[in-house]
C-alpha cells in the first residue's frame, strides 16, 4: 500500500525542515487570536449532526468551488439533504487540486477523523458514513474539538450589540481552550449601509442611551467598548475596504450623522469624512484600553447582487479590490502615533500586490517602544494558501523581521480548520529548512528553532499578554 | 554531439512531468479560440516568399527586441531587404536570452522546420536559406502551417464592419482546420479617437443604414452582430484600458454621439459616460446570441507618438497599464448578472499585479449555472511566458479552479506561433509534475493526467460547444 | 570545524553558476554609479575611530531593524556609547533573519574584516574590538576601502547648490578610483515642502542671480547644470513619489512660483502643475547636456512625524507608495521624445507591483538609436535584496533585454555597502546558472559569460561612456 497523501513530513522537504516542524512547532498550542467561531455552540458544547452540518454548511470556500463546477445551488445552500449535498462536495474536491480546499479537505479528514483515503465521488460515501458517525459522538463536541488540537486560546469576534453572555458563561464554566471575544464594529461604521439607523437603536438600547448625535454614538461606542472590556475582551478588528482619513470637524461629522437619521441621502464624501472620524474615535479608544487593534483590508464586497439577496452576505460573493491604500493608512496611523495614541496593530491586506506597502509600513510605526508592535498580519481570505503566506513570509522577512511575527490565525468560521495552524506551520518550517540546505541561512538549529516556535506561539502568547 | 536545445523533455524536470505532458497533451488538438491571422492568407492558402516574410515582418516582439539592442529602423520595418532583416534578427536572437522570443524562436524553428542549432550570426545564412526555401514551398501554404500543428480550429478577429467573405469562402471550401471569426468593435466604443466619425459612416454602409444618433449606432452594431452570427461567429473580444461603469441615461448618451458628430469636442467624462451604455448595449446583445464575450483590460497603447505617427498601432509602443480594474468589473458584470443577461465571458488582464483581482474576481459570478462559465484568460501579451503563464496558472488554482480553464490560445498574428500552445503545456506539466513529486499532489496519474487533457482541449471544447 | 557560512560558492548552487560567477563577473571592476557618499571623507581620505561610526551611524536600515525589536533610540541614534550601540546590533542581527541585512551583515565583516564568524551577542565583544582596530587603521581609510572592492568609478549625489570643491580635490588628486557626482535638484521642484523659498535664496547664491520669477528658477538651475557639467557630471537624479505630467503655461507656472515667494498658500493641483514644467525643464537640459537621467519613483517619505521631527528626513521613517505610474510617466517621456529630447533614462520603481509596468514601459522608448537607451533599474532600496533583485531581474527578461542592462549600484551611504554589488552578481550567476541546469538556457558558457561580464560591468562602461 502506497503511503498516505497526508504524512508525517508532508509539506517539509529535508532534514532541516522535518527538524524544525517536529522539535520545535508541531508540539506548541494554538493561539488562534482571530476567528468567526459560534460562541454559542462553544458555550453549549455543541454536537453536530453529520458531517455536512459542520464542514460544508457556512464554508463558502467550498460553495465557490462547487459553483464554478456547475453544481446547482440546491445541492450547495438549497435544500438537497444533507448527504447529497456532501455527495456533490465529494464528486469536487478531485477538481479543486492546486487550491488550498484540496490540502485543507484531507489535513481535516487526517487530523479529526483519522481518515487518509482521499475524498472523491468513489470514497464520498464511506467517508460520509464514518465521519459522521465520529462528528454525532460527544468526543466531537466543540469543546472536545479544540482540545483535540491543543487550542490554548480562541478568540472569536463580536458586533458591539453583543450580549456576550456565552463568553461570561465560558468564563464561569472554563474549559482547557480560553475563548475571548474580539470587538468588531463594522456597522457602526459603514453610514451608507441601508441598515444603519435600524443597527443605531440597537447599539443604543445595548448602550442603554439613546443616540441622536454624532457625540451620542461616541459615547455609546465607549459603554460598550468598556462592556467589552469588563468581559475580558483585549482585541477589536475591522474589515474595511480602506483606512478612511478625511478632515473634519465634530461639527460636519455630527451634520453628516443627523442628515443619514433624516434618511436624507448622503455623499461618498460625507461618508468618508465620517468614517475618518468614527475611525480615529474609535482607535483613540482602544489605546486607552490597551486593547490590540486589527485592520483587515481590501476586500470588495457583495459584488453580485442577485445572489446577495438571495443568500446574504459572506456566502461566496466576494473577491480581492484594489484600492489604493498606503497615503490614508499612513497619514491615519500617523494621526494617532504623533498623539501617542498607537496601540498595538495588526494590518492584514487582501490583495497580495499591496504586501509590500504593508511590510514596509509597519516599519514606520515600530519606534522601539514594543516588540513587533505594528505587525504585518499573516496570509488572509483568498491568501490562505501556501502562495499567499510565503508571499507574506517573504516580504514581511525582507523589508521587516520575521523573527517578531504573531503568527497564524485561521479566521475561521469553522471548528474543523485549526489544522491551517499545522499548514502554516509546515510551510514556515520547510522555507526556512529550504533556505538552511541552500545555505542562506546557517545550519543553527537551536537558534531558527528558536525562531520557529517564537513565530508558531511565544510571539503571540507575549504579544497579547497570554 | 550534444543534445539538440529543443528536445523531446524541454521544460519538463521529472518523470511526472513527462508522462503528463507525453501520454496526456501532446497528442490533443489546438483549440486557438483567439488570434489576429489573417482570414484572407488562410483562405488563399497563401505561400510566403521567404521566412523574413512571416516571422519578422508584422512580429512587433522582435522589433522591440532589436531596437532595444540599438538596431535601427531601416533593418526592421524599413527599406533593408529581407534577407538582411533576418541577419539583423539572427544576430540579436543571442541577446534575447531569458526573453521568451529566445524560447519561441528556436521552437519554431524546430517544430515547423526541423532546425536544431541556434540561431545567431553564425548560423544566420545557412537558417535563412533552409527555412526560406522550406517557407517558399506548397507544404508550407498557410493552410499547410495550420494542419502541419493539428489546429482543430482557429478564430481570427475581426472589425464589425468585416465583409467576412474569406470566412464565407472558408465554409463553402473547408480543410482540416475549421476557422470561425470574433467580431471586435472597439473602433464603435473609443469615441474619443480621431477617426471615430468616419468609421461610423463606414460601420452604417455595412449595416446598411445612416448613423445619426445613438439608438441608430446600436441597430447598427447589432444588424453587424446578427451578420457576424449567421456566419457562424460565437465569440466577440474587446481591447480595453479598462471596464466603463458610469451612470447614464440614454438622453445624454446620444448628446455626447451627437456633439462628436458635430465635432464638438467631448470631455474625458462624457466618453466613459457614452463607453459605458454602448459596452453594456453591446454585452447584452452577445447574451442575446449566446456568444461569449472576451475583455483584454490593461494596456496602455501608443505612447511614442513620433514612432506611432510614422508606422501606426501595434507596432512595438504598447506597454502596461495600471489602472483601478476591480470596482468598475465587478459592477459592470453585476448589471448583466442581475438582469440575467451575463453571457460566458474570458476575462484576460495585462498588469500581472492584477492577476488575483481577476482570479477572485470570477467566482462572483459563477453561480453553478455553467461549468466555468466566467474565466481568468491565460497570460497574455507581455505576459505570454513562463513567468507569466505561471503566476496566471498559480492565482488561478489558488482563487479558483484549474480544473474548469480553458487554458491557451495564441492572440498571434504569426502563422509560426502555434509552438506556444506546446510550450503552454509543457509549463502546465511540469507545474503538474512538480507538485506531485514533491508530494502536493498525489499521484494519481490518471486523474491529474484527465485534467491536463481537459485545459489542453477538452475545456475549451465543451465551453465554445465545438 | 564546519564551513563558513559566507563561503566562496555563497548563492552558487551548481558548477553553472559557480564558473559564470567565479570565471566571468567576480573580477570584473566595480561601477557604482548611483550612491550616496560622503565626497568630503573621500577627499579627505578619512579614517573612523571605530566599526559603529562607520557602519552603524547613519544606516537606517539597521536602525528599523533594531526599533523592531524593542530596542530603545538610545541604542540607536541616541547617547549611548558606540560600543553600547554596537552590541544592541549584534544582539539584533540573529533577529534579522532571512531580511538582507543578515546577509549583508556577515558579507561585510567577511570582505573587509576577514571575520567569519556570526555577528551575535556571544561574539559581539570580540568582533567590536577587531573590527574597530582595523577600522582605525590607514589601510581603512576611505580611499583604501574604494580600493580594497576594485571601484573603479563612483558616483556621489549633490544638491545644486554644492560647490563639488570635494569633488575638485579629487579630480586633482585622484587615486585608483574615479569620483564623481550627479546633479539632484528635488529641493527646487518640491515647492510644497515648507523650506523651498529659503532654498531659492541659497540657490540663487550659488548661481550668482536673483531668484524671482520662474524664468530666473530655470536659468538658475541651467547655470549650476553647466557648473556641475564642467566639473564632470554627466549624470543626475530625482527621488519623487510619481512623474508629474500637467498641462500648464508659463504664465501660470510663474504665478504658482510668485504665489510661494509671497507665502500665498497654493493647492496640490497648483503644485503639480509648477512640479511638470520644472520637471520637463530639467530633463530638457539634460538632454542638450548629453547627460543620463535617473529617476528614483514610488516612495511614500516621512509617514511619522513625531520621529521625523526628532531625526530628520532619512532616519528609517519612509515605506512604498501605490501611487499610480504609468500614464503620466509615459506622457513625460513621450513629451520628451516628440522633440527628440529624451536623453538616456534609468527608472527605478520602489514597488514591486508596479515591475512589469517599468519593464514595458522602456520598450516605448527604446527606438534603436542606443542600445538600451531607457533602463530599468536595479531593485533599489526595500528591493535591494535576493528577492527584489529576482523579481526585477526576471521582469526585465520577460519584457526586455536582460542581455542590455547596467546593473547593480549601491545608493548607499555607507563605505561598507559595495559587498552589495557582489551579492548581486552571485544572484545573477546563480538565476542564469539554475536555466541552464535545468535546460532553459543553453550550455553556452562563453555566450551566457559574456552576458554576464556585460551586465556586471561592460554595459555600465558603455553607457556611461567610462
Amino acid at each position: 500500500m502506497s503511503a498516505p497523501f497526508i504524512h508525517d513530513n508532508f509539506l517539509l522537504e529535508n532534514k532541516y525542515a522535518e527538524e524544525l516542524y517536529h522539535d520545535f512547532s508541531k508540539n506548541q498550542p494554538i493561539i488562534d487570536y482571530h476567528n468567526h467561531l459560534s460562541p454559542q455552540y462553544i458555550a453549549e458544547d455543541k454536537i453536530f449532526e453529520n458531517i455536512t452540518q459542520v464542514w460544508i454548511n457556512g464554508d463558502h470556500y467550498k460553495w465557490r468551488a462547487m459553483r464554478t463546477l456547475g453544481i446547482k445551488e440546491q445541492f450547495i445552500t438549497g435544500n438537497a439533504t444533507d448527504k447529497d449535498k456532501f455527495l456533490q462536495w465529494a464528486k469536487t474536491v478531485p477538481y479543486t487540486m492546486r487550491n488550498p480546499l484540496f490540502h485543507w479537505t484531507h489535513l481535516e479528514l487526517a487530523r479529526y477523523f483519522d481518515i487518509h483515503e482521499l475524498l472523491n465521488e468513489k470514497t464520498a460515501e464511506k467517508i460520509y458514513e464514518e465521519s459522521s458517525a465520529k462528528i454525532a459522538s460527544k468526543e466531537y463536541s466543540t469543546q472536545n474539538l479544540l482540545k483535540k488540537v491543543n487550542a490554548s486560546f480562541v478568540c472569536t469576534t463580536e458586533d458591539p450589540i453583543d450580549t456576550l453572555e456565552h463568553h461570561q458563561f465560558l468564563t464561569k464554566n472554563p474549559f482547557e481552550t480560553k475563548v475571548s471575544t474580539a470587538f468588531r464594529p463594522d456597522k457602526a461604521i459603514l453610514i451608507l449601509n441601508d441598515g444603519y439607523n435600524a443597527y443605531m437603536n440597537s447599539l443604543g438600547e445595548a448602550a442603554g442611551i439613546s443616540i441622536d448625535s454624532y457625540a451620542d454614538l461616541c459615547v455609546a461606542l465607549e459603554k460598550r467598548i468598556d462592556y467589552f472590556d469588563q468581559n475580558g475582551c483585549k482585541l477589536c478588528d475591522h474589515g474595511l475596504d480602506q483606512i478612511y482619513f478625511e478632515s473634519f470637524t465634530e461639527v460636519e461629522v455630527n451634520r453628516i450623522f443627523r442628515k443619514k437619521k433624516e434618511n436624507v441621502s448622503i455623499t461618498t464624501e460625507e461618508a468618508f469624512k465620517f468614517q475618518s472620524a468614527i475611525l480615529l474615535f474609535l482607535s483613540e479608544t482602544y489605546h486607552k484600553y490597551g486593547w490590540v487593534q486589527q485592520f483587515h483590508l481590501g476586500a470588495l464586497r457583495n459584488n453580485n447582487e442577485r445572489m446577495h439577496r438571495i443568500l446574504g452576505p459572506d456566502t461566496g460573493w466576494d473577491s480581492i479590490g484594489d484600492y489604493p491604500q498606503a497615503l490614508k493608512l499612513s497619514r491615519f496611523l500617523n494621526a494617532l502615533d504623533s498623539q501617542d495614541k498607537l496601540t498595538k496593530t495588526i494590518i492584514y491586506n487582501l490583495n497580495p500586490a499591496d504586501n509590500e506597502v504593508m511590510a514596509t509600513m509597519i516599519g514606520n510605526f515600530n519606534d522601539g517602544s514594543v516588540k513587533g508592535k505594528v505587525q504585518f498580519g499573516s496570509g488572509w481570505w483568498f491568501l490562505d494558501q501556501k502562495d499567499g503566506m510565503t508571499k507574506q513570509l517573504n516580504a514581511l522577512s525582507n523589508m521587516g523581521l520575521i523573527s517578531c511575527f504573531i503568527g497564524m490565525l485561521t479566521d475561521s468560521r469553522s471548528f474543523l480548520s485549526f489544522p491551517r495552524h499545522e499548514y502554516f506551520r509546515r510551510i514556515l518550517c520547510n522555507l526556512l529548512g529550504d533556505e538552511i540546505k541552500r545555505g542562506e541561512l546557517p545550519p543553527d538549529m537551536e537558534w531558527i528553532g528558536k525562531m520557529v516556535s517564537d513565530i508558531s506561539y511565544h510571539n503571540a502568547k507575549e504579544y497579547f499578554n497570554l
